[in-house]
This record gives structure tokens, C-alpha cells and sequence, in this order.
């Protein structure tokens, strides 16, 4: 079987031979996901060249099956006319998702080779924020003018009906003379009327329609509320600028999931793929870690400053990174439950008080619990029940303070406007290890006697 | 306004007075995501009097605004009857989501109250992985046979109109008289030929299908590759059995990546959201914290084996959760990246090799620059070089087998079947902690002279 040799074996050696004729049709054989992971597979030079070998539409076909970052990158390096070319195959809004990951100049200078109309509309979407309804809309649409009749629109159906192919949208838009929605069809609305009906007698008038700048949320409530096929955007005046799928509501929630989950575990900057070059992830993942460094250091100050008990009883310095880790593990809990409903809706950022009443009974029960077992554990271990005490409450009392900052700070991060995936957990982390190694610390300082030289 | 007072409160006051009437006009004035906070918000008691004042349609319209883990919560507790009146009015794969967060004997329950035909479909439905085509898949969708005539499909369409709008479905599927999947048609289709032409004249033949069994990553390859609204669902005997629709595809992923996102951050067994009862909430965060404990008295043992070494140079204390500290973000981010790439299907769990080429690159650089760093702290707070010697190189040491481990883990573990996402971060910790404690104890013990007492 083909198996065993791996899709970017047999790319490259078609590369290398510069067999274009028989490239386009190994590609079409691989599925899109075989794709993406064949080409991020080549170095750069051979993408390079597999990229200039393909035509501008099957080098696009091949760009739509990668991730957006990830194309990014490999068009940002191409000469601008070869880049624009292939990006004028894409959909709008594909376009701007790819263009959006480049940085300002690479972007303006493809866009200066692209078609102007073209350039136009990219410039227009580009200008909105990615997560509302003029970042997501598309421009590719089908509008008539209410004084068209079902013939025209029969006739234009089945002239165009090789460009409408590539239209997802399952309705007819109707506008007045100054470009304003006012109606619109569905597909079989044209099945039972006479063919010399005109559109305004027999759309749907008013019909439902979201503004530019509406929000991804709101954009979500639209379509668990509608259970429509696409929404028409309007500016400010009511003139239609564009089409939202529901399909791109699911896949910015899904960007936005990957985005949170990828800095929640300090990745920062953006994706990051094992095919970018290696200083790139190397210095990323540095910068966050330079940052969580100094966290660090500022937390086991507190350790510096109660030497004198830690000499006096060496075993409390076995339970001081157990305690510390132990509560990082309860705040995270309650970081990602605040996270989560913060991104549901079901939690305002205002809403404080709640979230601390019903956090605060968790930590003292889970404080309960794990000091329990942990405070069991240093008596068990040194048969000093003021160890088990001192190990015991510090965990308890850490626990409570960890769980109610948990589930409170990413609510007051993002009131302050400051995102919470991206900095909950160190400030979390940071907090409660000072917290932990204090309460360990100062209750073995209060009952020192008690503790004897362990 | 009325927004000071919270549309959970009003909702509160008009089931205490058991206002029906008002209800129902109310909570449409609420938006779906609205709805659910409002809803979420009352308690359990409330909550019941309120779905028994709702009729059955009105009530499957807020289950429909709610998370799934919530509404089955919420359904869960009602009278099987009236459970399951409710849910028929479910489309049939939101109905069989809701089916599936429950215990399987409260799901028999209310399908042995269903009506027959949907409580058989739904069973049916029930039986499939819901990540693959069968639990994927809507059951309404629009099938004529090979025979029929244009005029039969829209008289059919005339007469079931008010049916057919909640179908999605974009395409007229033909059969045969063993019902199995032989054509297809787009409605634009049916514009253009004469009424009395028979469907096998004019369908398309061969359509494309996927079959009940394919995998979520293939059906997004599918719809990838295949620019359709839908795509047919056939056994394996080619009987068409449901449609999946792209955004059914997009909202597996979804949940799949906030199922990984709670999991990784040690919410397990489901979903949590703050109006839970609070035994169940904290008992389940427990479950994940025991593990968790378990392991940190593991790793911090190897602490307690060198505890004369810690005794002859207390300093050292601490540096030691700054070493296990610093490696566990280092190993996290490598963590996040493989997870991601497995997603994508940029990398095969079977490519071990191939990541840790990768990785140890990044771990050796990020070592030394966070090894210098942190060494030099050490250096310069106690004038001693031989100090910065052991922490900086213990630094360096333990982030070169974090970074690898966390690149290969949830590699390894979905090799084993194991969900990386439930392991990964805890068995990485661990492991990190350990290592982390042994280079910087055993370190300072090889040189335990130079470091006098500090």
C-alpha cells in the first residue's frame, strides 16, 4: 500500500522533479486535513515552489485547507503578485481571515496587487472588528431590486449560474433604489406565483436583518432565536452590506475557544505550529515565560523571609510546593468554570457577589477536605499533630482563598477590559503561591516550639 | 429602565404568582442567551412550576436556549410525562444531545413516555458515538422516490409547508423502492423543467453520501472539500438514514473543544455551572483534586529523601517551587501545542520522533535562557556562584524533559486511548515536579561543600 511512504514524501519528490502536471491531481487525491499536514511538512523553499507550480485556484483550493495563521505565513512570503492571484480565488470572508493574520504591510502590499473592486471589499471588511457581524458577513449575495420580476431573476439564475455556484446563501435580497433592504425571498417563494410577478408584491417585507457592528453574541442569540439560513447586515443607513452565515457565527465561537484555550496555557501571539521556524516559537513561548519568571521569584520571596522558621523545622519545606501546587489546582477549576459561563452569558462581569458566594462555600468544603487529608498525611508521616495542624489549615485556608480569586478574577479582568485568558492563571498562580508559602510558614512560626527540629 | 431590576427577578415574581399568561410573552422578549441566565437563575422548585406553567412548545423553546448539561439537569427532575412532552418538540438531534447528558435510566424513562416513532428514532440515534455521522445526523429531511413527478413535490411542499419550515435541509433526496440513496436535488432544480418530469429524469445520480459511521474529522474534511449544506447519511447498505448539516459539524467541534478546555483545567465528569447543587459541584472538583494530591505527595517525596542536603543549605527551599513552577509552564505550553496540532490532524499520535525533534530544540534554548536567568537571581542575591551553577542548571535540565514530555504526552496517551486532556497536565506536573526537586537537591549535594551554609 501507498501507505507507508508518508503524502509529503511523494510531494516533495514531485516537487523536486517540478512535475506540475501531475501535482494538481496527487493534491485533489489527499483529503483536505492530509492537505494542511503534507504541505506544513515541506520547508519553506520547497512550499515556495510547490506554490508557484500550482495554478492560482488550486493553490487556493490548497490555502482553504490550512489554517488561517498557518497560510498566513506561507503567503506572506510569496512576491506580492503571485500572493494576491491566489488570494483573489478565496471567498470574502476566507480572504480577510488570512490577510488578518499578516501583519499591516505584508497585507497592504498584496491588497495593492489585487483587483481594485476586489481590494475595495477587503479593505471595507477588514476594517471591522473580526468578532461582529461586518467581520463575518460575506459579500457574496444575491440582491435585486424590487422592481425586478421572478423572469429576471430566473434569467439571472440560470446565466450566473456558474459563478452563484460558490454561494452559500439560500435567500434573494430585495432593495429599493437607494440600496436599502426592504424584502427578501426564499427559493420556493418563486415556485407558485405567476413568472411576471414583481419582487415587491411578493417578498416578505421588513424582513429580519442585523446591523453592521452587532456583536458575535448577538449574532449567536439571532440564530438560536431564527432558525434562518443566513442574516442580511445593514449599516447605519439600512443599506445591505452583506450576508451572515450561521456557519461562521459556530466558527469564530471556535476560534475564540482555541484562542482562550492556547493562551490559558501560555501560548501567546498567536498560533503556533511545530512547522514555524524554530526561534519564532522559541522566543513566543520565552516571552511568557520571562513574564511568569519574575511571578515566580516574587512568590518565593516569601519564603526567603521566614528562613529562620523553615531551618527550624527542614520537613515543612517537603509540604511548602505541595500546598502552593495543590491550590493552584483548585483556582484553575474555578478560573475555567468562570470562563466558561463568562462565555455562555450566564455570568456577567459585574456579577461579583455571586460568583463569590457561591465559590466561597466550595473552598471551605474542598479546604476542608484536602487539609484533612494532607494535614493526615504530615501527622501520619512525623507523628506531630501541630505539623498535621499547621499543614492542614494552611492547605484549608489557601484552598478558600484560592477558589473564591479563581472564580472572581477572570470576571474583574474582564471588566478592566483586560483579557482573562491571558492572565488569570499566572496572577492566580502568583497570589496563591505567596499566599500558601505564608500560611505554612506563619502558622510554623506561631506553634514553632510545638514543632520541635523535624 | 428596567434593567435594574434583573429578568430573573421578574420571571421569579410572576411564577410565585403563577402568572401564565404573562410568562410566555414575557420570556420572548428575552434573548435566547437571556433566557437561559434568567432561567438558570431561579431555583430548583422555581424552575419546575415554571416548565409546568409553559406549554410543552414554549418550554422546548427555553430548553433550546440553554447548554445541554443544564437542560438535562433541568428535565431530568420533571415527571417523565411531562418530560417528555417537552422534549418531542426537540428537532431530533438537539433532542437526542439532551438524551445523552443523562443518566441512561432517566433517558429510558421519559422514552418509554414518548410518542412511539420518536421514541424509536431517537434510540436509534442514541446508539451512535455522537462524534460520528449517525449521532450527528437530522432525521427531517425532505425523501421522494425515483418515480415521482415535480407536481407531487410541490404539491407535497404546498400542502406540509408549515412542517417543512423548521426543516434545514436544502435538498430533495430520491430513492429507490428499497429506499436506498440513489439521487438528489437542489430546489433551483425544480425551476426549470417541466412539472410532469419524473425525478429519476432529472436528479442527479450518484449523489454524495457519507456513511453512518464516518468520523467527525471526516465529515469535516467532507464539508472542507464540498461546498454543500448538507450531505445524506447512508448504512451499509446504502439506505438513506438522516442528513448532516455543516454546522452540526462545527458545533461537535465545539463542544468537543470546550469538553477539552474543562477537562485540562480539572473540571471532569461533564460540564459544571454555578446553579448546580453545590454537594454535586464541589464533590466532583474533589475527584479530580484527591488524584491530584495523591501525586503531589509522590513527587514532593523525593524533597523529604535529600532533606539533609535542604538542612546544610536552606536556601535552596527557595528555589525549589521556582524550578517545578517554571518547568510546569514550560511542559503546559508543549502540552497545548501537540493538543492542537492531534485536533487539527497536523500530527499522528504514531509521530513521536518527529515531535521530539521538535521539541527538544525549544527546550534546550528556553533552558538556557530561563536557566541563565534564573541562575543569575540565585548568583547575585547570595554572591555565590556555585549556587547559580545548581539552580540555573537544574532550571535548564528539568525544562529540557518538560518541554519533550509535553510535546510527546498526549501523543503517547491518545496512542493508549487515554484522553490527553484528563491526563496530560496532572502525569506532566508530577513527573516535572520530581525531576525538578532531583536536579536541584542532587545538584547542590554533588557540590555541597562550595554552597556552605546559606
Amino acid at each position: 500500500m501507498s501507505k507507508s511512504v508518508p503524502s509529503w514524501e511523494r510531494l516533495r519528490e514531485l516537487i523536486v522533479s517540478q512535475n506540475a502536471n501531475q501535482l494538481t491531481p496527487f493534491i485533489e487525491t489527499l483529503s483536505p486535513s492530509e492537505t494542511a499536514r503534507a504541505i506544513s511538512r515541506l520547508d519553506e523553499k520547497e512550499q515556495q515552489i510547490l506554490f508557484s507550480l500550482l495554478s492560482p485556484e488550486d493553490a487556493a483550493d490548497a490555502i482553504e485547507d490550512m489554517p488561517d495563521a498557518q497560510a498566513a505565513d506561507l503567503v506572506e512570503d510569496m512576491p506580492s503578485a503571485q500572493a494576491a492571484a491566489i488570494l483573489e480565488e478565496l471567498s470574502s470572508d476566507h480572504l480577510v481571515d488570512v490577510l488578518g493574520e499578516m501583519d499591516e504591510q505584508a497585507s497592504h502590499a498584496i491588497l495593492a496587487e489585487m483587483d481594485k473592486e476586489d481590494a475595495k471589499e477587503a479593505r471595507m471588511l477588514l476594517e471591522y472588528d473580526p468578532n461582529c457581524a461586518g467581520g463575518l458577513m460575506i459579500s457574496e449575495f444575491l440582491v435585486y431590486k424590487t422592481d425586478q420580476t421572478i423572469n429576471d431573476v430566473l434569467n439571472d439564475l440560470q446565466i450566473n449560474r456558474d459563478e452563484y455556484v460558490d454561494y452559500h446563501v439560500q435567500y434573494f435580497y430585495v432593495v429599493d433604489q437607494a440600496d436599502k433592504l426592504v424584502g427578501v425571498l426564499r427559493m420556493h417563494d418563486m415556485l407558485f406565483p405567476t413568472r411576471g410577478a414583481r419582487l415587491e408584491q411578493i417578498m416578505l417585507s421588513s424582513p429580519l436583518s442585523v446591523f453592521h457592528n452587532a456583536s458575535l453574541m448577538e449574532l449567536d442569540d439571532f440564530f438560536e432565536e431564527h432558525n434562518l439560513l443566513g442574516v442580511p447586515v445593514v449599516d447605519d443607513d439600512g443599506r445591505l452590506v452583506g450576508v451572515v452565515l450561521p456557519n461562521a457565527i459556530e466558527e469564530a465561537i471556535n476560534k475564540r475557544k482555541t484562542k482562550t484555550f492556547l493562551r490559558l496555557s501560555g501560548i501567546i501571539g498567536g498560533e503556533e505550529f511545530r512547522t514555524m521556524p524554530l526561534l519564532s516559537r522559541s522566543g513566543r513561548r520565552l516571552s511568557w515565560l520571562s513574564m511568569n519568571i519574575v511571578l515566580n521569584i516574587i512568590a518565593a520571596s516569601v519564603i526567603a523571609l521566614y528562613q529562620d522558621t523553615l531551618a527550624a523545622v527542614i520537613t515543612l519545606a517537603v509540604f511548602l510546593p505541595m500546598v502552593s501546587d495543590m491550590s493552584g489546582c483548585s483556582g484553575n477549576q474555578a478560573i475555567a468554570v468562570s470562563m466558561r459561563e463568562l462565555s455562555l452569558g450566564l455570568v456577567r462581569p459585574t456579577e461579583l457577589i455571586w460568583v463569590l458566594a457561591k465559590e466561597i462555600k466550595i473552598g471551605i468544603i474542598n479546604g476542608l477536605v484536602l487539609g484533612l487529608l494532607l494535614g493526615g498525611v504530615a501527622f501520619f508521616w512525623k507523628g506531630n499533630p501541630w505539623l498535621g495542624m499547621v499543614i492542614g489549615g494552611a492547605l484549608a485556608a489557601n484552598t478558600v482563598v484560592s477558589v473564591t480569586l479563581g472564580g472572581m478574577l477572570p470576571l474583574v479582568l474582564k471588566k478592566l477590559k483586560v483579557d482573562p485568558a491571558l492572565v488569570s492563571s499566572p496572577l492566580l498562580t502568583t497570589v496563591t503561591d505567596m499566599c500558601g508559602f505564608f500560611f505554612v510558614l506563619s502558622f510554623a512560626a506561631a506553634v514553632l516550639p510545638k514543632l520541635g527540629g523535624m
